[in-house]
């Protein structure tokens, strides 16, 4: 099972992070940050990706799928803290911040980001080059400034270019998973841009959607939050009928992006599958055919 | 001159993060972080190792010297922030987020931790294992559970191990210098680490013993930090004759330590020439003779 594969891998990760001598409540704020996962979402990209392309180098894939799962979980424990979105509630439970401390999220979330890169590095003699395409992918999507921290930096310019804003703050980890997915399996990165970018946007219009639509027991979080915090949303631009239109649009010309390799159907259906997912019920119930 | 091999390296590295269609005032962040700097001691130590080394491969060994600066600049900046020493001044200037913001500070140091893993990548393929030995020293002595991220978590807990968390907090970045230095040249990190864990070890003694001497004027940053903060210190604990002769004992332990290598005799030089900058002259002029 696919799921099992990546949990396997980010434990294998978190445990090298929280062997030997380290201070244990921060060890203990690496797997809080972590477990229970949300929907495993990238990783879970970036493995079927690498497994399209072949899958010849499943350790170099695990790594990848784990260290992008720790730079995703990295940026939600520093998103939530009281200077970005002041977060009570991530995933259903206590954020970080709050269950432990300031300090402890902060300290978590670097460690988290500089985890992903040692996984990396660590199974990357396996194949040396492939491990150092992976590690600058990867920086390349965290960072800046095309990552996702470039993305969370347009929220403090008074003028923000918005599709700037949300390729990076959104996109760049789903560029990150196919880009990263094919690396993994030795292939080259370059034409799977389009199809994350593609993700990414549907993600980010459904995410809005969501935001404007459920209510905190269904979302694991806060509700209209992009509202509150006056964040630029599809919800806000087009109103809830047009998102929806927008986010069919979208995912018509996902399926039709993917580039050619030996697992090209069965990654059409996986992304099927996942824009099925995607789309909230509630707002197709309420503007059903568009 | 080293000085200005650093700072070309160092430069080149923060261009790499601020070009591209980044969000402004970010990449702005970026360079007030790590400009102009303190006394580079991380990077002047690990290019004069990789000197002492024959430092064959002088890309490999810059980039090095600026990642290693790059992630100790970041945890200045996180270090600053009003969770932890809610510092308002450093290296003389406004600590970054009074000068722009929490959220930019938060981010700023992200960017810099991703930033030193890239730049080492960036500079990988001229040498792969290299570059990938060297992320993995940087990725090992900057997170968990030996890193600077470490050392700053022990801060959190009730019992604190002080071996652990010195040679964390302040140690772990002086043997990444050493042990990057002679990875940077080609051989083998392991002998460098004693060298890199006493030159720490005697950087943060004559820490405590500026913090507790100098005033404000002198340290371009707040003094009786420790005092205040209530952390443990060498003063705190062996008073500050107690301290200053420590700082002896370990000082005459350094040179011992160093690899034989071609450029041995003049790296024995360069430590002395910095243990004499490292300890107080206030110190040595109240305790002379310690």
């Amino acid at each position: 099972m696919l799921a099992n594969r990546i949990e396997t891998a980010l434990d294998a990760a978190l445990r090298r992070g929280q062997g030997g001598d380290g201070p244990p409540r921060l060890a203990e704020a690496l797997s809080y940050a972590c477990k229970p996962g949300g929907a495993r979402i990238r990783p879970t990209i970036l493995t079927s990706v690498a497994l399209a392309c072949g899958d010849d180098r499943p350790c170099v894939t695990d790594a990848a799928a784990a260290a992008i799962e720790l730079i995703h979980c990295a940026s939600l424990v520093h998103d939530d803290l009281p200077c970005f979105d002041d977060a009570d509630l991530r995933r259903g439970k206590a954020t970080l911040h709050r269950a432990y401390s300031e300090p402890l999220a902060v300290l978590a979330g670097d460690s988290l980001i500089v985890m992903g890169f040692d996984t990396l590095a660590h199974a990357a003699p396996e194949d040396p080059m492939r491990g150092i395409a992976l590690i600058r992918i990867l920086a390349q999507r965290t960072g800046m400034p095309d990552g996702i921290c470039a993305g969370q930096g347009w929220e403090s310019e008074g003028k923000i270019d918005l599709r700037a804003y949300h390729r990076a703050k959104t996109g760049a980890l789903f560029i990150a998973a196919t880009q990263m997915g094919a690396a993994a399996a030795g292939q080259d990165p370059e034409p799977w841009e389009e199809l994350g970018a593609r993700i990414g946007e549907a993600f980010q219009v459904a995410d809005d959607l969501r935001d404007a639509l459920l209510d905190e027991a269904h979302l694991g979080k806060p509700c209209g939050q992009d509202d509150r915090l006056g964040r630029p949303s599809a919800v806000a631009e087009l109103g809830v009928r047009g998102a929806v239109k927008r986010l069919d649009d979208i995912l018509s010309g996902t399926i039709a992006s993917i580039p050619s390799c030996p697992g090209e159907a069965k990654l059409a259906e996986l992304v099927t599958r996942y824009a099925h997912k995607l789309a909230p019920r509630e707002a197709l119930l309420r503007f059903p055919g568009e």
